[in-house]
């Protein structure tokens, strides 16, 4: 991990999930592990159907023990959520009505504006075979659905409740493009760098002859530079070309004018007998 | 759903899905079922524990059977790319390397610029229990790696793709504010309807005497068109505000003079007497 993002602050507070009579346990525990995936810890559960505690829930929760230790149970929706400000209600079925429809992207950025201004918010969740009731959305202030493919809608709420964590550390991010680790330090080579590795490996290549026949040496070296440049080769990496070379290099270096075998030069695994040159 | 969001073109192309070594059907499934749900459909199997076909993972995929039916079962991860011109790995863990490592929405930029340029991309996922090996990952151009909960990061492979499959649809989008369906349509109100809905609501409101005592009734109007402005009502729902206040101005509109016992006043269900007003 990088130094940069192991100080990255983890976020851990966010929208209460609250999944109304949800049916297995199973699916309880997976949406505690998606939450804990990304960062969120308060679970409420309205009526669910096989109990609660269960140990379903928590053997699928794959160790989001704090998830599933913490989760509350209620009778009524309306009794878990008093004490919110703001709710979302989420739906894939079209709700004719005045409530605002947002998409994931939306409904987090205004989740995180709220969070920031010391609100409470929640998202609720449906049953799993078909979702929230109308009286069930008209308790929530907006609704949010996901950009599925219309053809195959439905979406389990493990699965929904993951993608609305996800929104909710992604908007918590200041920069969408940050990944936990990065690749190794590198830094974009000099100029004197890649000089350095043309002339290398130009030095090795005139020895073996491969500029053939002169009057194409120019118009080759250009070429070879033009494949060796467009990859922005880093410090590091022509490191590693120029080792690359330097073994190669070890074998002679004297073209050799005698002909070899075709079979003989198999098995030795050596380029002897070449016409023209190894571009060809 | 609103014309504008049904006549939305469905991306039912993209990057090929390839499991290293899935081990359970049933993540077979909602793995297929994940790609269904956001418009992908090439799936590729690389020496599946359990064999193929399998029931299992038809059942789990809950009918995206097209999925299922189109997976291609291989020998070899090599066997699997071979025709793809661009693949990503997805990894949780840290590899150390020169390989660039890229957040889910870079990664799917990149996959969008690839498809529109016509190149054959595919995302790598590793086995349920260990991921994928480096020799594995060096197969592929790029890393990708999800923005989890440092403290809780294992993913399931099919949380991690349907967290790249959402990405890969959302990309494909012009405005990630994009809803498959909207509210009701509704315009915004003019100041003429806004000023209607006060001089229905306050008149109706004066013949009760709500705005007592008489100095104070232009801070009271003040307030309360405070109140009723803040929302930015929109036509439809002043209309809609208009006709509450028709139903509770049937009312009588004489303010009663006679005191009504408590008891009688609860079960008439009516405000009677009153010190001072409404407002208090």
């Amino acid at each position: 991990m990088s130094g940069t993002n192991s100080e990255r602050v983890l976020i851990a507070e966010g929208p209460a999930i609250i999944l109304v009579e949800p049916q297995l346990g199973e699916n309880i525990g997976m949406v505690a592990r998606a939450m804990a995936n990304f960062g969120l810890a308060e679970l409420r559960l309205v009526k669910p159907r096989d109990g609660w505690p269960s140990e379903k829930a928590r053997s699928a929760a794959s160790k989001a023990d704090h998830v599933i230790d913490g989760a509350k149970v209620y009778e009524t929706l309306e009794e878990a959520i008093v004490d919110l400000n703001f709710v979302y209600a989420t739906t894939a079925r079209e709700r004719y009505g005045f409530k605002p429809v947002r998409s994931p992207v939306v409904a987090c950025q205004t989740l995180q504006q709220k969070f920031k201004a010391g609100e409470k918010t929640g998202i609720l969740f449906g049953r799993e075979r078909w979702g929230l009731t109308n009286e069930e959305v008209a308790l929530a202030d907006e609704i949010v659905t996901f950009p599925v493919n219309p053809a195959f809608a439905s979406l389990n709420i493990a699965q929904a409740v993951l993608l609305m964590s996800y929104e909710w550390m992604k908007c918590g991010m200041e920069d969408h493009a940050e990944t936990l680790f990065d690749a190794l330090d590198q830094s974009p080579s000099t100029k004197e760098q890649v000089f350095g590795m043309f002339e290398h490996l130009e030095e090795a290549l005139d020895a073996r002859n491969y500029f053939h026949p002169p009057a194409k040496k120019p118009r080759m070296i250009d070429n070879l530079r033009a494949v060796l440049t467009r990859r922005a080769f880093t410090s590091q990496e022509i490191s590693v070309f120029r080792g690359v070379i330097n073994s190669l290099d070890r074998f002679p270096r004297q073209w050799p004018r005698k002909v070899v075998p075709r079979q003989q030069k198999a098995e030795k695994g050596e380029a002897t007998e070449i016409e023209g040159n190894d571009g060809e």
